[in-house]
């Protein structure tokens, strides 16, 4: 089994992270560090940064540190940040045009192609350059520029049928703002979640413990 | 020590899911659920439910499973919900409008009071009924109406200045959605970083794999 195939999401889950904190490093002309002075910066121990590392391959050395840049590059890779998905955005509300317009796919994996929309006072204007178009336009939207990625903005009640649709239009991936537990019903599609709400909740629980 | 303060920050994670996926239950209907079935509709398994909820205390009985409308209320107190927090946002760009017309604050633990922006283009109108205020008002806003929370929507070069001073103004913990890691540099608040790009790498790490 190759090696990477046995990570478990705890240690993926942190890989952005060290992938953000090397690109600052970077940018302030630190070209090597430390698993020590790495793990006072992160809030980690300099043994789970080693450990963690060390599921992708031999980046530090003993006594020398790790190079800023290449691993920064490595775990870039990795994350398959340099490649252009083409992905689409269900739902131009608030939080669909905020998203679109706030976070810089290509960077990130990723090419917004377009954002759909049922609502006529959206459809025809444009976020971050990129066009609304009328929801039934999806199917030939997608059958002609093949995403294969989606992003969900959408209220919860809509989200089963759409991605549904969006399934049997070639959709693979999503990002699901909507409440729907989508990976539940879709094992075969690779779901990534983002419940704002579970995380207040988890502020309000930790405050004052 | 209560058996409370040794629960691990993972379980508390799971906390929010369960309050939801327990709350949709209530709304169906639904009075008693075994672990099993509620495992099949959480992709969870049914010893790590039993794992979790036996963290906060006795829930369930052998053979008859968990009472849902007892166990949502429980899991609500557990997690603070009721609790109205004085909560302040700082910026109204894109993003903070988006969440403060997206959420709702009062089932979650928070009261939004305030929102505070420089822009001169946004300062005085409201979002969701919350007027934004210019942002040279807040120590006298915080001096008058006490919050002890503040929602971060602004970029991260601003943070470290903005949280400083509000720290200073009485804020305990944050909800923070620049990329500013805040944690590190003031371990004595509560932060819950939300970190979209990281959430977005993670789905480019699992496609295809």
């Amino acid at each position: 089994m190759n090696k990477r195939d046995s990570i478990s999401m705890s240690v993926i889950r942190r890989l952005p992270r060290y992938y953000r904190f090397l690109g600052d490093l970077k940018k302030n002309g630190i070209t090597r560090i430390s698993s020590r002075e790495l793990s006072a910066r992160m809030g980690l121990t300099a043994s789970q940064i080693r450990q963690d590392l060390n599921c992708f391959g031999d980046f530090g050395q003993q006594g020398y540190g790790y190079m800023v840049e290449q691993l920064h590059e490595e775990i870039g890779k990795i994350l398959g940040v340099d490649l252009k998905r083409k992905t689409i955005m269900i739902g131009a509300g608030n939080l669909g045009r905020a998203v679109a317009a706030h976070m810089s796919f290509n960077t990130k994996g990723f090419e917004l192609i377009g954002i759909f929309d049922k609502n006529p006072l959206v459809i025809g204007k444009a976020v971050n350059g990129i066009i609304i178009h009328d929801s039934c336009e999806l199917e030939e939207f997608c059958n002609k520029e093949k995403p294969i990625a989606a992003i969900l903005c959408i209220p919860r009640e809509a989200t089963k049928d759409i991605a549904e649709s969006l399934i049997s239009y070639g959709i693979k991936a999503f990002w699901n703002f909507s409440h729907y537990d989508l990976a539940i019903s879709h094992p075969e599609v690779t779901v990534e979640n983002v419940h704002l709400s579970d995380s207040l909740m988890t502020l309000s629980y930790r405050i004052g413990r």
